[in-house]
C-alpha cells in the first residue's frame, strides 16, 4: 500500500474545502504583521481588486471582506441586502439554500421557498410564476453550486428571470466562485457570497461578498449587527485601508499568495480547465470501478461528485474512508436526504495525477473488501 | 543602525495583537487538515478545553469558540446573554466600552451607560448606586484590560457589587485573558470573551467565550443571528466534535501550539511575570528618557502602555514610528480622546531583550530627531 502525500506531508484532501492548498500558500503565513502594516495594508487592497476582477465587476461592483467563514459572507449578505420591508425568494435544492432559509427564520424576514430535490435543478416556470403572482418579493436567493449534491444551478437563466421581473438576486456561490463562470458583466445580480478557501484556493478564516456598489449603498442601515454590516465593513475600508475589526491577518496573506498562483495558471478559465479535468478523470474512473453518479453529466459542476453507495453488502463505508485515508486521500460523507452516498472533490490544489491516484486507492479498497469492481448490478443502489 | 528581526525575519510588534508569535506556532499553520480530520477534531477539543482551564471553570464553564474576531465574541456574547427583556449596564472608559455600547444600539437592547474618563477606573459607588436604583437592569458589561489606554479596570471588585446586586456580569477580557488573573472560582461573571492572538500568543482569525454553563443553558433562543448564536455553537461541538461552519483551521492549530507553549512557559503566572517585566523595564526605561505614562502604575496593565506625545516640536511622530520601525520595533498610535498619545505593547512573544532593544531605538530616534533626552519638561504634555 503506497501512501500519497503532499509537499508539506498531508494527505490530499478530495473534499469541498478546506482543500489541499500549494506550499507556497501555506508558507506565506509563516510571519508576522501588525493590522497597520503597510504590506498588509497593500495585500488587502490587492486581494479585494482581484476579487472584483475575478467576478468581472470593475467599475461597478465591489468586494467586501468578511471574518469567520462562507457562511458569515451569507448571512452577511442576505440580512444587509435583504431590507426589513423586504421578501426573499428562496430556490433551495439542497443543505446551503436550508441554511439560507434558517438565516431568513432566525432575521425574521419574510421569506418564500421553492424547493426542488437535491439532485434536480430549481423549476424556472415555478419561478417566474411566483415572481408575477407575488409582488411581495424583492429578491431571488440562488445557490450556485449546491455542493450537498455537486449540482450546477442555472444562476445565469435565473439572473435573466429575475431582471426581467425587476426583482434583485442574492448568489452564494462559495464553492464555485473562481472556477465556475459567473461574470457580472452578464449575469445581474446585487451580491455574491464566497470564501477564501474553495476555488480560489486559500486557507478558511475569511469569507467576502462581491456587492454592486448601487445596491451596497442602498444597504446602508439595514443591518442588524455591528460585525455583519457589510457597508460599515466596506466604508471603514474605503477610508483607512484598514478592516473594522482585527483581520485574520495570515489567512488573509495566504489569499494574496493564492491569487498569484491563481493568475498565473490563467484565472478562472485556467482553474475550471484543471477542475474539469479532474472531474472526468474521477467519474470516468469510478464508473469504470462500478460505481454511479447522482447527477447526469449535465448537471454535475466539476466541483464534487456525489456517489451513490454501493449495494454489495460487503461495502462498508468507514472501513472504505479509513483506507482511502491510509492511502493518503480524504473523501467527504455525503449530505444527501434522497440517497445513501458519499462525495470526491474535485477542487484545490489537485491535477489528473492525484485522482488518477485516489482512483488506485479506490480499486485497492474494493479489492482489500472483496468487492467486485466494474460490475454494473453492484451500483444498482 | 541596527535593525532587529525575528526568528521569521520579521519585526518585533510592540501592539495590542496581532502580535509577535513564535516561529514553531507560525509554522504549526502549514499543513491542510480537513475540518473533520481526526487530529484536527482532537486539537480543538484540546484548545476550547485548555481555555476553560485557563479560566479557572474547569466542570462550571464551557468555552464556545468563534470564527472571526475578538468583536465577534463580543457581539455574541452581548446579544445571546442579554435577553430581548433584559437591560444592559455598560461599564465604558474607552474604545471598547463604546465598541459594546455600540453593539447595544444596533440590537435594539436597552441599556444604561457609566462612563467614566479613559484614564479613570469604572466609579463603583455609582455603579452600586444605579443596580440599587435601576431594577430594571439585568447584566453589567465591563473590559478587564481597556487597551484604548491600557488601563485595569477592578473587574473583581465588579464582581462582587454586581453578585451582591443579583445581577449578571459580562467581561470583554480580549487584552487580559491568560495574563492578568480572572479565575473563574472568585470572579463571577456569566461570560467572558477574548481571542486567539491576544495573551494566548496565537494568531488573529478565532474568538471565544468563556461561559457559566448554566447561563449558556439559558440563553437558547437568545440569538438574533445564525452565525453568533453561542448556544447553537456550542451544542453541535458537543454533538459532534465539529464547527457547525468552517472553522479557520490553520489559526485553530497555531492556537493549539500556542497554549502548549503557554503551559511549558508556567500558564497564567508565567506569563504574567514575562509581561509584567516587559513593562516595568519599559516605563522605567521610557521615563528616563523623558516620557511620561498616561496612568499612574497602580492602574497600569502590563499589556499595553500609553505615553503622552512629548511637547517639543522636534518630535515628529510619525518620523518617530517609521524610525522604529527601521529598527525592527513596531509601536502602536494613541486611541485616545483625552490626550495627545501614542502605545507601546507589553504583550507577545518578548522579553526584557526586546524591551531594552525597543528602548535603544527609542533613544537613537530621540537623538536623530534633535530631541534631548531625560528632561522632564520635554514630558510636560
Amino acid at each position: 500500500m503506497a501512501k500519497a502525500q503532499s509537499e508539506t506531508g498531508d494527505p490530499f484532501l478530495l473534499t469541498p474545502g478546506p482543500l489541499t492548498t500549494s506550499a507556497s500558500v501555506k508558507r506565506a503565513m509563516v510571519h508576522d504583521w501588525g493590522s497597520r502594516d503597510a504590506t498588509f495594508v497593500r495585500y488587502n487592497r490587492e486581494v479585494l481588486e482581484a476579487i472584483v476582477e475575478v467576478s468581472g465587476g470593475q467599475g461597478t461592483h465591489v468586494a467586501v471582506g468578511m471574518q469567520g467563514s462562507g457562511t458569515f459572507a451569507v448571512e452577511a449578505m442576505l440580512t444587509n441586502f435583504v431590507p426589513r420591508s423586504g421578501k426573499l425568494l428562496l430556490l433551495v435544492n439542497g443543505a446551503y439554500g436550508k441554511r439560507a432559509q434558517r438565516i431568513l427564520e432566525i432575521a425574521g424576514r419574510a421569506h418564500v421557498v421553492l424547493e426542488t430535490p437535491e439532485d434536480t435543478p430549481p423549476d424556472l416556470a415555478r419561478l417566474a410564476a411566483v415572481l408575477e403572482g407575488d409582488r411581495a418579493v424583492t429578491h431571488v436567493f440562488a445557490v450556485h453550486c449546491e455542493t450537498t449534491s455537486g449540482i450546477a444551478n442555472p444562476v445565469a437563466e435565473i439572473a435573466r428571470l429575475v431582471a426581467a421581473g425587476g426583482r434583485r438576486l442574492l448568489v452564494d456561490s462559495m464553492s464555485a466562485f473562481g472556477a465556475l463562470p459567473i461574470d457580472a458583466r452578464e449575469v445581474r445580480y446585487d451580491a455574491l457570497a464566497a470564501s477564501s478557501n474553495k476555488c480560489l484556493e486559500g486557507v478558511p478564516g475569511m469569507g467576502f461578498v462581491v456587492c454592486r456598489r448601487e445596491a451596497l449603498l442602498e444597504s446602508r442601515g439595514n443591518a442588524t449587527t455591528l460585525v455583519l454590516d457589510l457597508h460599515d465593513q466596506w466604508q471603514a475600508m474605503e477610508k483607512t485601508g484598514q478592516w473594522r475589526f482585527t483581520p485574520p491577518i495570515q489567512v488573509i496573506v495566504a489569499l494574496h499568495q493564492a491569487i498569484r498562483e491563481y493568475r498565473e495558471a490563467g484565472g478562472q478559465p485556467g482553474r475550471l480547465a484543471r477542475y474539469s479535468g479532474n472531474c472526468r478523470t474521477l467519474v470516468e474512473g469510478m464508473r469504470k470501478l462500478g460505481f454511479r453518479t447522482l447527477l447526469p453529466d449535465a448537471l454535475q459542476a466539476p466541483i464534487i461528485v456525489t456517489f451513490h453507495m454501493p449495494a454489495d453488502p460487503r461495502f462498508q463505508f468507514q472501513r472504505f474512508y479509513d483506507g482511502l485515508k491510509d492511502r493518503g486521500y480524504v473523501i467527504y460523507p455525503g449530505k444527501l436526504t434522497v440517497a445513501d452516498s458519499f462525495r470526491i472533490g474535485c477542487i484545490g490544489r489537485l491535477d489528473e495525477g492525484h485522482m488518477r491516484g485516489a482512483l488506485s486507492a479506490v480499486a485497492e479498497m474494493l479489492a482489500e473488501m472483496g468487492v467486485a469492481s466494474g460490475v454494473p448490478a453492484l451500483a444498482a443502489a
